[in-house]
């Protein structure tokens, strides 16, 4: 049999970059994470669906395992490489077919970096919703296969909400075209719910139509400090009934996550560093005049209710910016290694408790660790950062983080992924969050749709 | 062995009432639409998912097919029973069993009455945004299964967008709960997708977790005339602009479609009878001044433009009630019998030319046709009512109505169904508007789930 290599490029034609050899991957960093060499046995570029179809199907005719990239900014271990995989990037199917303004769709190639399509929806007057920290290297292709969350799900949803239409290629090259571009199309089973979040495994999603709304034109900040959770909780209520449907984000950091990240040369606190909770807040609407009025009507019976300590209202957009850094931009605790970033989720109401559980029980293990605590509340979505305080074997201590954080999950029905995926990194905690019977039926999708276990093996389940 | 109705008999307990015998389920309507008697082998009514899945176990050890009924008010023929068939009801299961009106969601069984969870949630200042003129008699089981639209779609997305977890078994008795609460879950593949819209035909749906909004305090509703399509899309857009996400509903009756209903002894008309569009809209939000102000504002503007002919207010709830009876009243188009109802969808920008096409095919094969539209163009679906006008039989007309209706969708990527589903109705044009990898995967996901061909067979592919 021919190598690898030379078989892709035979299926993909004369282009000399369309299928890169070990020696020239390794020129690549394995991820944003991971700065060692990629290592991989070829790394095909296909330019559109038809070419990822046959890249497949010589896989597939070879019993091939591959691994579908998009901008390597996943948080799990989802698109890491065994030496002997092929690489599917889709690096080169980047271009932006199609926006229309009155349907408010996009259609989009799989390797559309997020960023992109947020500023050509803007040109349009429009406003793709998916946002979060990698928006200027992750792909909408990456953001579909892990169904990205981010910091507007609480107004927008998840990318799931977002699909309207996809094509995705399956193992064995079949295409399997859905670009519907409606809202409403109720012919037959869903067949593009499968490849949403299921992080490459069960096909290779080529192109994309999204669903984008207007953009709004007023936009109202504000970081507010509380003296408890029921006040973060009771606020992001109070803000939902007054501003009908506006609050576009609100992000909760608890106390010690603020006090660490304003420490001296990181970020300056516009307000007391002493706080129990910290709030920063996003609404968005269409009428800057009346929206603004409501906003500041709104907040001032906050305070005046006692639901808030103090609120800072940003009055430039360099004030803003540097509002949402102390919540975007968390360097300062990466001071400290290691770190162990986790993505939970759980209902608001149970929240309170959990924390502080986990927290004791880190404590409990060891008594110099920090847990720093960070929530898109709204989605029910907490992110920790775990850091032990002591030395010890890496991945034992891992493991013993996980224990601490995953274990108290599962009898309040929570889940140890909201929005980064299962990758491999979850893989072994998947039964904390599911039942056998939920697994089960995974596994058998898996089983029937890549068959010969080909597409991104070792990964979700 | 023992005829089926002692097997459920004996599976589900002592009471009388659990299993009715053909006799009994003769005294029932066979849907909405059908009031022969209803003809069954048995009908299961069980009490909780633990009943259902012995009543599928039953059913599954003897090759039995089991069709699930909600509230009977589908409209393409998905819940018609062979004699022998056994109907599983599921209208025992119709309590509600929570609603957090902090993580704002509600924890219903499948056999909750649509407009009872809405009103659930009314009395916790809550909304449950589902709706639809069948709301008084179909259940949330059947919404989930035919993921039903309506007339908040626009806003608030179909019921698939509104659930968050659910419960389902599978046709051997299998319970699969995914009773997620959150927002974000990203946990392995999202299963719960596969059950949502499918029919009954992959797994029977016993519970669910929706998603509920704040309920709006506000309500603007209008009817306005218009000359021309391109002006009553272009008054979407600017709507949707200048109302920040606030417009609801928003209904295109065309020309002929409200003549039909104000004709004499139907409908009062509150304007001219002669324009060539007329749309129904509404508009809700939270701060009621504020709210009404702006909507006249816009509503203003888009006089002065010329986008609109004639704007009619309502001044009480009665006048607002008689306005959208316009609407949702449509019984003087079925003054004339037969009448083909359809329900399609395609993007905004091909609805003028599409819906003239249609017409002109109807008016060449029937000189004397009616064609009535009406549409909820934001989701891009429309909904015919044609009438042949002609005697002939009724078995042939409908089938050169589908033809007319269909044929022109497929090569503009519109959809056969946009919230109706597929039921046995437009099973054999499902090609029209899926491939055939589509149809195969579809197959595939059948297959899988329920090798015997068990649930609701023959419905959907």
């Amino acid at each position: 049999m021919t190598p690898i290599v030379d078989a892709l490029r035979e299926a993909l034609g004369g282009d000399a970059d369309a299928v890169l050899e070990p020696a020239r991957i390794a020129q690549r960093p394995s991820s944003y994470w991971d700065a060692r060499p990629m290592q991989a046995a070829a790394l095909a570029r296909p330019r559109s669906t038809e070419e990822v179809s046959r890249v497949l199907a010589v896989c597939h005719a070879r019993n091939q395992a591959v691994v579908t990239h998009g901008g390597l900014t996943g948080c799990v271990e989802g698109a890491v490489v065994e030496a002997d995989a092929v690489v599917l990037s889709l690096e080169r199917m980047n271009r932006i077919e199609e926006v229309d303004p009155i349907g408010r769709t996009a259609t989009v190639q799989a390797g559309v970096v997020l960023q992109t399509l947020q500023e050509t929806a803007r040109e349009h007057g429009l406003l793709f919703p998916v946002d979060l920290g990698a928006r200027g290297s992750c792909t909408v292709g990456g953001n579909v296969a892990t169904n990205a969350g981010g910091i507007s799900v609480i107004r927008y949803g998840m990318t799931r909400q977002r699909v309207l239409g996809l094509e995705a290629v399956l193992a064995d090259g079949t295409v399997i075209s859905s670009m519907n571009r409606m809202l409403k199309n109720n012919a037959g089973y869903d067949v593009k719910q499968l490849f949403i979040g299921s992080e490459g495994t069960l096909g290779v999603v080529t192109r994309v139509v999204v669903r984008l709304e207007e953009a709004p034109v007023s936009r109202n900040t504000a970081l507010v400090a509380m003296a408890d959770f029921g006040k973060a909780a009771a606020l992001l209520k109070r803000l939902q009934q007054a501003l009908g449907g506006q609050l576009s984000a609100y992000e909760v950091m608890w106390g010690d996550y603020f006090r660490e990240v304003t420490e001296p040369g990181w970020h300056r606190a516009p307000v007391d560093r002493g706080h129990a909770y910290y709030v920063v807040l996003d609404v968005e609407g269409a009428n800057p005049e009346a929206d603004t009025e409501q906003f500041l009507a709104a907040m001032g019976k906050a305070s005046e209710d006692g639901l808030v300590e103090e609120v800072v209202i940003p009055r430039s957009e360099a004030e803003r910016s540097a509002l949402w850094a102390i919540r975007e931009n968390f360097q300062a605790l990466y001071q400290r290694k290691p770190v162990f970033l986790y993505d939970v989720s759980l209902t608001i109401r149970d929240m309170e408790a959990y924390v502080a559980d986990v927290q004791a029980r880190l404590k409990r293990r060891w008594p110099a660790s920090r847990c720093d605590v960070l929530g898109h509340i709204g989605d029910g979505n907490l992110h920790f950062f775990v850091h032990p305080g002591v030395d010890g074997d890496l991945a034992r201590q891992h493991e013993e983080s996980d224990e601490d954080v995953y274990a108290p999950l599962g009898h309040i029905g929570g889940s140890i992924s909201a929005e980064h995926g299962i990758g491999t990194e979850k893989r072994h905690h998947l039964g904390i969050s599911r039942s056998s019977a939920e697994i089960e039926l995974m596994r058998m999708l898996k089983r029937s749709l890549d068959p010969k276990n080909l597409l991104n093996p070792g990964k979700v389940i």
